[in-house]
Parts: structure tokens; C-alpha cells; sequence
């Protein structure tokens, strides 16, 4: 009999609310012969608040244990800017080498898009996640005066770029469209965006079947609003990924449908899942959160984990849900609730 | 009697056809007192291919000279990727410190935007023009091996920031919103972000009146299509500030619209107008490329020279152009002689 030994980073603001419905909804999806355990970490503002930590050596140590990480958010306005963020979610990222940062895109029926019509939007970003602009390299000089310099370095490897890469040639392969975007800005970033592409091109050649595009991000941004069908896979870096899929969540249902992996493929590390959105403290509490983002993530982990039909029955949850909502606005609890009787059925 | 000695680079692809009509429509703008002299550059993707030259120190010396600059569009894919933006374009923004790069934003009725609705979009980006990932700082080791590592450095001053952050400030309380949000990534590129973050709230401090804001470039993405009435002046820095603009083009009537001014606000060096868009070599020279951006770059040039009355003409002109279009497509010269002929009426 299979297990799944799951650590829950709730988090902070909605983050809680949102991870509670996603374990609900995974409880009720797993079959009988999978036992879960599940072990949750207090880590995010409250934690930092109280002691002054936000990841310590010893609990990152013990999350290393696991087979998968679910995380709801971090972030705090009472947390200075970056604390948490550098702190605790980029420094799990980077510690489990979470080089593929995967988030697909879906207009589900009867969701909302503020674009016009009814656009095909099914694709997903490889977000590179452990080099670039996000390895934490700068800093500044006569910090505070008149006279400041800051800096920040973007660090790009052959060996970091040639294994998301490859990922991301890998997912398009096994995608009926067989098409991957590059998007970076390499008639600027000459360094970072001439060795991107070249490796694209190299890596490439061992998948003839797929058709491949470059983009400048710049430009990138305008297709995903005016021809959002004309992506199947993109990869890119990991700050153009970040921004991008903000924006591709913006035009498929929003930010509370927005699901994310951060996944070590290599399996050297646990993968961590997580909603794209952030903590939302101006809602955090109301039972205003809408948990589908975390759960569709949820189903990200199954997936990752080989239980493929569980994830499946959890998109399709999600789908027909999405279909037959109303206007009345529902609990976080409640859509939790309708989501794990249909996973159950 | 006052003139203007404009410079003009035509450039590549349909760089040459608009900037044809944004003269066209110059000249038909201006009283009789005025007079223009033009001087044409030769700069560009041809220039290139002969010479291997991209912008001579001569030529650099004698744009110096003149009152303004008019710039078609750069770059073509016979041209190593960077080669021209570096060595042409960006390198003008740099010599002539145009630290003020600024990309006004307006839905004119009757055109599209891929948005729902009709949102009223009337808001200005000022990206800075001369810091950040733009500098050309970084570089490559080991290019070409699996061992490779590219680094591109954001370079940031808080002299640069400053000076950018109190022009926005400046424009913001002309307008009669009077609201500025600072877009950047401060949660993560702590160095940079931040010390934008203390210059944006300290010179804030001389504008009691205008309402701040600040938003992470991700989530800008997000408001700019689900509630882009939200903006009225957004300041950021030079890369976010190219991704956002497109993206601002994009919703707002495409980027067949989007006008944009590198000013030198010290006038210590001339000011360049473009239009934001590309050389598109896939339309050029087929008289199919809307040069209404150019148009609408030359009012910015002409409000930069004080001719604020000339500069409205061409935006009045535009809009009632743009509200009387039919389906059937005219070519570049037809909308250049029209826009040409309601300016002088
Ligand atoms: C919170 C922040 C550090 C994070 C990021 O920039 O990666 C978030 O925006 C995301 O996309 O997961
Ligand atoms: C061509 C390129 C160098 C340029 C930029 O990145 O600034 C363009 O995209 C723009 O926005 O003017």
C-alpha cells in the first residue's frame, strides 16, 4: 500500500484558509490503499513576528524528508519587503533546486477573461526557478544617501538553461500541439538572452517534431492579450516568468484559478506546490479566498507523484464546478466542499 | 521667426515609411513662421551591412546639434540580435542621457483593444531610459561550453532614480488625477527595489497632492487589463518600463498607436521621438504600416519644443481620424495625407 508523507506550509493571510481546502479536497481523491500523513510547518510573518526566523537549518533539514511540499502564501505588509519572501519561499525554491517552476494556463468554461470573446487558452510556462535575476546577487553602496549604487546581478548557467530546457522540450513533445516559445529579451540582454537562445536551439535539434518560437518579452506580453492560442509551452527565465504568468493568469479565470509547481525533476529534493497568488491580507479571514488555485495545485502534486487519474479527477472537478457556477458568491469552505464531494463521486 | 532643425532617422523596415508620413504631417502642422530644416541619417541595418558601422562617433558628435530627433525603427534579422539596439538605438538613449523615456497610454475611440468592455484607459508610463539591465553591464565566461555563465548587471543610482522618479512626480501633478504608482519587484530585487521604494516615498514627501501607489511589475500586469483606469502616471525602471508598454500598447489600440519620447529634460542633448513599435520586415515596404505612432510622436516632439498648440492639432487629428476609419484599409500614405490635411485645416 502507497503513502504520501506531505509537509503544509499554510503561510500567512489567506494562505491558511485556501491550504485547508486543498487538503480536504486531496483527502477526499485519494483512494483507499494511499495513506496520507500530513506534517505542518509554522513558518511565514506570524513565525517571524514571534522568533525573528523564517527558515531555519532545522526545519529546512526536516522538509527535506518529504515526498512534496504544499504551500498556501508568505507575505505580510508587517514584514519589511523581501524578508519573507527572500527568506523563506526563494530560499525553499533554491535549496530544492526547483528548476522547473510550471504553470499552466486553462480558460475553463464560464470563467472569467477581461478579453473579448472567448479566446483558446491552454498553455503552460516553464518558469525557470533557481538562476537569474532571483539568485539574490547585488547589493549597494552608500546605501541611503545621495550617492547610492545598487545593484543586481542576473546569474545564467549553460547547465541551469540546458536542463529547463530540455524540460520544457520534453512537455511540449508530449503536448498534441508540439510547440515551444522561448521568450527572453536577447537584443538587450545580449550575456543571459544570446546563450538562452543558442542552447534552444542546440537542445532543439534532438526534437525535430516540435515547432519552435522566439519572442522578446516585450512582445510576448502583447500576443498573450491580442493571439493567446498561439501558445502551447513557453519557457523562459525566471523573472520574464514571473511576470508573464501573472499576466497569463489575468486573462485565464484569474488569480484565484492560477496553479504552480516547483518541481526538481531530477527528484533529488521534494517538489512544492503552491497557488500563484500571493497572501491577500485584505481578504485573509473573510472566507472570501477562492481555494480553487490551491487545489488545482493539489492536483499538479498528484501528478508529480504518479497518481495521474486522481489529478485528472481533480481538473475535471474543477472544470465542471467552474461550469455550473452561479452568481451567488460562495465560502472558501463551501467551494472546498463541492470540490471534494465531486472528486469523490 | 523661430525653427527647428530636426534630425531624422528613417532606419529599417517600415521605420522609413512612417517617419515619411510623420514629416508629411510636420510639415502641414506647422505655422508659416516656423521653419523646418531636416537632416536625414543613414543609420541602420543597410548602413550596417556596407560599413559594419552602427553609429560613428562623427555622426553621434553631429546629432548632437540638432533641436530634436525623429526615429523611424530599428533592426533587422539579417542583424545579429543586439547589434543595433546596442550599438545604435540604445546607445543613443545613453548619449544623450534620456533619462526620460515616456509612453503615453489612451484608448481613442473606435479602436480596439482586446479587452472587454470599453475601459477608460488615459494614463503615461515614464520608464527611466538610461540605468538598470539596460547598461550593457554583464558578460559571458566560458561562451559556448556546457560550463558557460552569462551575467547581466541592473545598474541603479540613486542620482538616476531621483531625477526620473521627480519628473513623473512633476507630470503626475499636472494631470487632474494627480497619482503616481511606482511599479518594481522590490520582494525580490531587494537592492534596486528598495532603494527606488525610499527615493519614491522621499521625494513624494514635495508632493502632498499626489496620491501614491506601488505595485509589483507581476501584479501591474494583472491591473493593467482587469482595471486599467486604475493607472494614471506609472514611473518604473528602464526594462519593466519596456514590458509594460507594450503591454499598455496592447490594450489601448495596439501598437500601431503607441508614441513614445526619450527626453533629455535638462536639454543638455537633443530628444528623440519613435514610435514604440519595431521595423515588422514581414510588412515592410508594402505601404501596409499604420504610421499614426509616428504622428502621435511627432506632438510629443512638438509639445517638447514648446509648440504645445500643434502638438493638441495632431491629437485631435488623430482621434477624429481614428473615429471616422471604416473597415476598408487604407495604406500608409492615405492615412498620413489624411492626418496631413485635417492638421492644416
Ligand atoms: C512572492 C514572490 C517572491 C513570487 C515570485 O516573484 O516568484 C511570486 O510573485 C510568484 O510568482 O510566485
Ligand atoms: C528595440 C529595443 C532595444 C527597445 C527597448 O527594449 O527599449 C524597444 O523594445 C523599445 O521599447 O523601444
Amino acid at each position: 500500500s502507497r503513502s504520501i508523507d506531505l509537509a503544509v506550509i499554510p503561510g500567512d493571510g489567506i494562505g491558511t484558509e485556501v491550504v485547508a481546502q486543498g487538503l480536504k479536497v486531496l483527502e477526499a481523491v485519494l483512494p483507499q490503499d494511499v495513506k496520507l500523513e500530513t506534517k505542518e510547518y509554522d513558518l511565514g510573518a506570524r513565525r517571524w513576528h514571534r522568533t525573528g526566523e523564517t527558515l531555519p537549518d532545522e526545519e529546512l533539514e526536516a522538509l527535506k524528508g518529504h515526498d512534496a511540499i504544499l504551500l498556501g502564501a508568505i507575505g505580510d505588509p508587517s514584514v519589511p519587503s523581501g524578508v519573507l519572501e527572500r527568506g523563506l519561499l526563494l530560499k525553499l525554491r533554491f535549496a530544492f533546486d526547483h528548476y522547473v517552476n510550471l504553470r499552466p494556463s486553462r480558460l475553463f468554461p464560464n470563467t472569467t477573461t477581461p478579453l473579448a470573446g472567448t479566446p483558446a487558452i491552454d498553455f503552460v510556462v516553464v518558469r525557470e526557478g533557481t538562476e537569474g535575476p532571483y539568485t539574490g546577487n547585488g547589493g549597494s553602496l552608500r546605501t541611503g544617501t545621495p550617492a547610492e549604487v545598487a545593484t543586481e546581478v542576473s546569474l545564467n548557467t549553460a547547465y541551469g538553461v540546458e536542463r529547463v530546457v530540455r524540460d520544457a522540450y520534453e512537455r511540449a513533445q508530449a503536448r498534441p500541439r508540439k510547440k515551444l516559445t522561448l521568450v527572453h529579451k536577447n537584443n538587450v540582454l545580449v550575456y543571459a538572452g544570446h546563450m538562452w537562445k543558442k542552447i534552444f536551439d542546440r537542445v532543439g535539434q534532438e526534437y525535430p517534431d516540435v515547432t519552435t518560437d522566439y519572442l522578446h518579452v516585450d512582445a510576448a506580453t502583447i500576443f498573450l492579450v491580442t493571439q493567446p492560442e498561439r501558445f502551447d509551452v513557453i519557457v523562459t527565465d525566471n523573472l520574464f516568468g514571473d511576470i508573464l504568468t501573472d499576466l497569463a493568469a489575468a486573462i485565464s479565470g484569474g488569480i484565484g484559478l492560477a496553479a504552480s509547481a516547483n518541481i526538481n525533476p531530477d527528484r533529488a529534493f521534494p517538489s512544492m506546490f503552491e497557488p500563484v497568488h500571493g497572501s491577500a491580507p485584505d481578504i485573509a479571514g473573510q472566507g472570501k479566498a477562492d481555494p480553487t488555485a490551491t487545489v488545482l495545485s493539489v492536483a499538479l502534486l498528484l501528478r508529480h507523484l504518479g497518481l495521474d487519474a486522481e489529478a485528472a479527477r481533480i481538473e475535471d472537478a474543477v472544470c465542471a464546478d467552474l461550469a455550473e457556477r452561479g452568481e451567488a458568491g460562495r465560502t472558501t469552505a463551501e467551494i472546498g466542499d463541492a470540490l471534494a464531494v465531486r472528486v469523490a463521486t
